[in-house]
C-alpha cells in the first residue's frame, strides 16, 4: 500500500487506486473511528443506543455536547466521527422525514430514511469538488413493530445489525457483543450490556455525566432521549 | 506498463495512456474484482441469480446485505462492487423502469433497460468530474418469451451470456460453467450448478444464511428473490 | 517524441505538444487500434461492411456483441475501438437521422449525417473536461444512387475509400484491398474479397459465429444486417 | 505527522489525511490561537464577555477595533482569529436574527442562531473552492430565563460552556477558570475573575483602553456593550 | 528557450512566458507548419486558390480530402493543419454569411467575415479550457470589385496578401511568390505560377488527382471550385 | 517560514499554512508596500489626505496620475498599491453611494461605506478564482459632526486612525505622527505635519507637482480635491 | 528575483509572488515590447499618432496592418503588442462608443473610454481562467476642446501623456521626446518629431509604406487616418 499513497491515488475521492480501492473514503473511515464510542443493540422490545461522550472539562455544559439526537417521533440516530458532518447528516434526516409527513401525510419508514442518508453519503465518494462524510450514525426505529438498528458509513454503504459499535471503540464493544449479546433480551438488560461494552472501551472511564442513552420501544414506537435520573439509575447498577 | 502509471496516466478518466487504455475504468473493474461473487444462469425455463453474502459476524442482520434487486416485475439485477455505487445504479434502473410505465404504459424491455444504464456509466468514462462506477451487474429477464441475461462492466459494455459470474470468484465460476454448462437445464439443475460454481469460487463457505437467490421463469415473468426455505432446499441438496 | 511525452504534453487535450501535435487525440487512436477488425468495401451495386467479433467463450451469447448497427434505413454503421464510446455515438446518429426525418420530412444524407459525428468529435478534441472518443466508424450508405463508405476517427476527421479496414488488423487488410480491390466487383465478390482481408488480419481464426455482415444495395437502399444463414454461405465458400 | 503534510494531505480541505484528519480545519484553528484573548462567562444572573483588544499605537482609534458585537437586542458575540471573517459571520449572524422576527415575529433563540453560524462554518469545511473561517466565536444570550453561553470554532463544532476563552491566550485563561471558577457568583465578581484571567493571558498588559466588555442579564435580557466608565470601574478595582 | 518550457510555461494558453509569448499558440502554428500546402494568388481578374491534397492510397476517395470549401457565392476558403478544425472554422464562417443575408438582405463583406472568424480564433488563445485552433486559412473573395486574398493563423491575426501559402511548402512556396509574383498577370497565368510553387513545395509530388483548384473573378463574383477537367487541363502544362 | 513558502502555501489563497497565516493576503501587502505613500489625517475642523504622486518625467500629465478621488460629496479617497485594483474599488465605492442615495434618500454613512468595501475585499481572501486586491485605501469623511479616518488593507480589516499613512513610506510617515501628531490641531496645520511626514518619506523629493491633496471640513461636510495653486501655498511654506 | 519565477508564482494571475508582483501581468508587459513603435504626441491644435508597421515582405498588402483604428468621430487608437488581443479591444471600444450613443443621445468622452477599457483590462489581472491582455494602447480625442492623449498597459493602469510612445521602440522614442518634445508646437511639427523618433527607434528603416498616421484636431474634432500621400509629404521631409 505504501508505494500507492505516495503516488497521489489518495488525493481525490474521483480517482480508483490500481487495485480498485478509494482512498479518501478509507481516510474517512479513519474519522470515525477517532470519535467517541457509540453502541446500538436491538432488545426484545425495542432499540437502544447508548454513547460515552468522553467529557474532560468542568467548565463544558455536558448537554452540549449532543452525539444522540431524535430525528423523528419514531427515529433517533447515534453518532460518532466529525462533529460538524453528523449535525449536517441529521439536519438532512429531519428534513427528509419532514418531507415525507408533508409528501404522504404518514411517517418515513426508518429504513427508507436510512438509504436516503446512505445514497446521499455515496455521491460525496463519487463526484469531485468536496470531501466524504467523517461520520458514522446508529440508526434506531420501530417498523412493522419490529425493531431495527441500522448502521451508515463514509462510503454510503448501510448495514442492519442486531447489536454493533461505531467510533474509536469498536474493536472492544464488538468482542462483548460477539460473546454475550442475546436477542431475547428486554431492553434493561441490553442497556446494561451496552454499558459494560462502553466500559471494555473506555476502561470503565464513564459516569453519569459522560452517557448519553436513547431508546423506542415497539409498544409505542416513541424514541426519546433518557433523562439524567433514568441513565443514573442504570449506571450505578454497572459495575466493571 | 510500469513507467506508464508512473507517468500518471492514470490519474483522471479524461486521459488515455500512450498505449489507449483508460486506467481508471480499469482500476475501476479491481473494485468489482474485490466484490462478492455473483452468479447468472439462463436455463431452459427461466433466468436465475445466485449470490455469496459472505457474512461473518451473527451480529448482523443477514437481510440488510442485498446483492440481488427487484428492478420490476419482470427484471432483476445481482450486483458486485462497490455497495453503495451499486445502490446509486439499482435507484436509477428502478426510476427508468417507472418512466417507461408511465410513458409508454408498459413495461420495459430487459436490453433497452440494460443499455441504458451501460450508456449512463459510459459518460462516467469520458467526462470529469467524477470517478467511474466501481460495480458490475447482472440483469436477469424475460423478453420475448425468452430468458435474457446480461452482464455490464464499469466502461458501460454490455455482453449477454448464457452463464456467467462477477466478483472474487469469477475466475473459479467461469471455469465450471466453461465445463458444464447445459443449455437445455430447467432452473432446478441451473441452481445446483450455480451452487457448485459458488462452492468453487468460495471453497465451500457459505451455507443458507450467506446465499441469495433471484429467479425469473418464462411461464410468468414474474421475477422473485426466493424465501429462506426455498434456498434452504437446494443448499441442502449441495454437496462440495 | 520521448521527452515530449514524459514532459506532460500527453496529459490533456487541451495542450498542444511542441512539433504541434495532440497527443491525446493520438492515444484515442491507439484505443481503436486495439480494437477488432472492421472492413468495408464499395461494390458495383452496394456497399457491404464485416466485422470479427473475435468471440472466445462458448457462454457469451454473440449476438450480443453487436459491431454492425443499422442507424436508419438506408443508413449501417461498423465499429471498432472502445465498445461504449462506439454505443454513444451510435445512438446520435440514430438521432440525428430522426431529428432530420421530423424536420425536412426526409431521409438524412449520409455524408451530412458523417460530417455531423465529426464535427461531434472535433469538440471532444478542443475542450477540456472530457477525453475524445476511443472508437472508429465505417459509414456505409446509398446517397443519389450512388455508394458511399466514410471512415471516421478520434480526431473527427473524415474520409471516404473505395474500400477500407479499422481495428487492429488494419494493415493486413489494406495490404490485400490495394492488391486485390476491384470497383467493379459486385457485393457477391467484395464480400469474398472482405473475408480474404479478414482471414489476413486474424490469421484465418474466424468461422460464422464470429463474423457479422450488412450490406446496402443501390436498388433499394436498405441497409439490412445479414442472417445468420446468409453469413455461413459466404463464410463455407471462403479459403484461407 | 511530518511526513503527511510534506505529502500534500494539508493543501485543501476536500482531502482528508491517511489517519482521517482536515489539516486546513487544524490551520484555521492556529490562526485563531493567533488571534487576540476573549473570554466569557456565565454568571448566576447574566453572561459577560471581555475582550483584550491589544491597541499599541495612539494614532488609533481605539472604538474601531470591535471585538465584541451586538447580534441582536438579546445575542452578543466575541471574536477572535481573523477579522475580516469575524466581521462576515458578524454580518451573517445579523441577518439570520432578523429573518426570524421577519418569518416568525419573535426573536431568535441564541441555540439556533449558534447551530446556523456552525452549519455555515462547516460547509466550508467539506465543498472546495473556499478556505475555513479562521474565527472563534464566543455567542452569549438569556433563552428562557436561563443564561448562554456558546463557543463556535473553524470545523463548525458548537459547544456550551460555563466560562470558557478563544485566542492566545486560552492555555492561561481556562487554567484559571479550571481552579477558580464558581457558577453561583454575581457578574460583577465574573467580571473580576475574568480581568484576573485576561491579565494572566496578557501578562498584565491592559489597560481601561484596550479592554472591551459586553453583559447580558437574565433580568432584562438586553444585550449592552459596556461604556467606558463602566469597563474602568472594574479595571480599576483590578489587581494583577 | 529551452528552459522556459520546460518549467511549463507552454501547458497553458493562459500564461505567458517570461518574455511575453503564448507558446501554446506557437504549437498550434506547428500544427499548420504540418499540414498540407495551399496557396492564393490575386490576379488582375480575380483571386486562385490551388492545394495539394497529398493522397497516397487508390483506396481512398480523392473527392472526400476537401481542402477548398465555398463560404458563400462570392467567398471561398483553402484551409490547412488541423482537419477537423478547419471543418469547424467552415461550418462557423458558413453561418455567419448566412446570418448577413438574414439580418441584412445582403451578403457578407469578405474582409468583415474574415475578422469575425479571426476574433473567434482570437478567444481560444486568451480563455482557458479549450486549445487554440490548429489551422490556417486562405480567404478569397471579391469586394467593392475588387479581388481581396485574407490569411488567418491560429493566434487570431489576419493579414491580406497579393500571393501567400500555407502549410508545410510555405516557405518554398514564397520563395518563388517574392521572385515571381506579377499583380497584373490574370488568372490564368496566376494559376501556371501557383502550380510552380506547389511543385517546388512537393518536389513535383502531384498529379490532377491530388490538386484541388478554386477560383473567383471580379466580372461575376462567384466563388467555384474547378472541375476535375479544368484543373487538368492546367496540370497537363505544367512543366517542373 | 523559509520552508512553508517553498511548500507551497502561498500558491492560493484557499490554503491556510500550518501556522494560520494567509501569504496570498499578506502577499498583497507587499503590493502596497510598494505604492506611493498617501497620508491622512483628523482635524480639530475635519481631516485631510496627502498624496505624494511620484511622477518622474515631464511628459507625464499630472492629473493623470489620481491617487485621491472623490467618492460623494462627503466622502473622500487616497490609494496605494495597484493602479487599476484601486480604481475598481473607487468605483465600487461610488456606485454603494449612489444605491444609498437613490434606496434610502439619504447619503452612506462613511463607516458603513467602508465596511461595506471591507466585506467586498474579505470575500477576495475567502473563495478561490480570483486574488485578494494589492491595495490599501484611507476613506476621509464627516459623520454625525464628527471627522472619521479609515484605513483598509486587503485583509479586509477595517481601522480608524487619528492620524496614518499607507504605501512605502508607511515607517516614515507613522514615526512622525506617534511624535508630533496633536489632535487639536487644525487642518492647516496638520497638512503642514502631512507635508513634513512626507518629506521624510520621500526624503524630501517632491514639489508642488507631485502633491495632490483632498480635505473635508466639519462646517460643510464637503470632500474637495484641492486645486493646484492652494497646494501650491501649502507646499512653499514647507521646509525639510 | 530568480527564485521567485521558479517556485512557480508566475504561472497564474491570481497569484500574488511574496514582494507583492504580479508576474503574469509583468509578462504580458513584455508582449507589448515585441510589438512595433506606435508613438503618440500632443499638440498645440490636436493629437497626432504614428505607428511604424514593420512591413518587410512586397506580397503582403500594406493596408491589412491596421495599427491607427478610428473609435468613433472624435476618437482614434493606435496599438502595440498582440495583434489579436488589440482588435478585441478595438471592437470592445467601439461598442462602448455606440452604448453611450444610444444611451445618452450624445459621444462619449474620451478619458471616459479609456477607463472603461481599463477597467476591463484589470479584471484580467484579478481573476482565473484567462490571460491578462498583451496588448498596450494609446488613445487620442479631443474632450472640452483641449486634446488628450492617454496610454493603457496590460495592468488596467491609465496615464495620460503629452508625448509617449509604446513597443519595442519606446525607450529610444521617450528619450527624444523628453530633450525635444514643445507642447506648444503645431501638430504638422509634432509629427517631423514623431517621424525623427520612430526614426531613432528603428534605425531609420522605414519608409511611407511602412509609416501610419492618424489625427485628430482641436478645430473640427474628427479623428481620421491620414491618407498615403499626406503620410508620404511627411515621410518626404523626414531627414535622418
Amino acid at each position: 500500500m505504501q508505494p500507492q499513497y505516495q503516488m497521489g491515488y489518495d488525493r481525490a475521492i474521483t480517482v480508483f487506486s490500481p487495485d480498485g480501492r478509494l482512498y479518501q473514503v478509507e481516510y474517512a473511515r479513519e474519522a470515525v473511528k477517532r470519535g467517541t464510542t457509540a453502541v446500538g443493540i436491538k432488545c426484545s422490545d425495542g432499540v437502544v443506543l447508548i454513547v460515552d461522550k468522553r467529557v474532560t472539562s468542568r467548565l463544558l455544559e455536558q448537554a452540549s455536547i449532543e452525539k444522540i439526537f431524535k430525528i423523528d417521533e419514531h427515529i433517533g440516530v447515534a453518532s460518532s466521527g466529525l462533529v460538524g458532518d453528523a449535525r449536517s447528516l441529521v439536519d438532512r434526516a429531519r428534513i427528509e422525514a419532514q418531507i415525507n409527513r408533508v409528501s404522504y401525510d404518514e411517517m418515513i419508514d426508518v429504513e427508507i430514511l436510512a438509504k436516503k442518508l446512505c445514497d446521499h453519503m455515496q455521491t460525496y465518494t463519487q463526484f469531485g469538488g468536496a470531501r466524504p462524510y467523517g461520520t458514522a450514525l446508529l440508526i434506531a426505529g420501530i417498523s412493522g413493530g419490529e425493531p431495527r438498528l441500522f448502521e451508515t458509513d463514509p462510503s454510503g454503504t448501510l448495514l442492519e445489525y442486531k447489536a454493533t459499535g461505531i467510533g474509536t471503540g469498536r474493536p472492544a464493544v464488538m468482542k462483548i457483543f460477539e460473546e454475550e449479546y442475546a436477542p431475547d433480551a428486554p431492553c434493561s438488560e441490553a442497556i446494561m450490556l451496552g454499558l459494560k461494552a462502553l466500559g471494555a472501551a473506555t476502561e470503565g472511564k464513564f459516569d453519569v455525566g459522560t452517557v448519553e442513552m436513547g431508546i423506542i420501544l415497539t409498544e409505542d414506537t416513541q424514541f426519546r432521549k433518557m433523562e439524567r435520573n433514568e441513565v443514573q439509575s442504570f449506571v450505578e447498577r454497572y459495575q466493571p
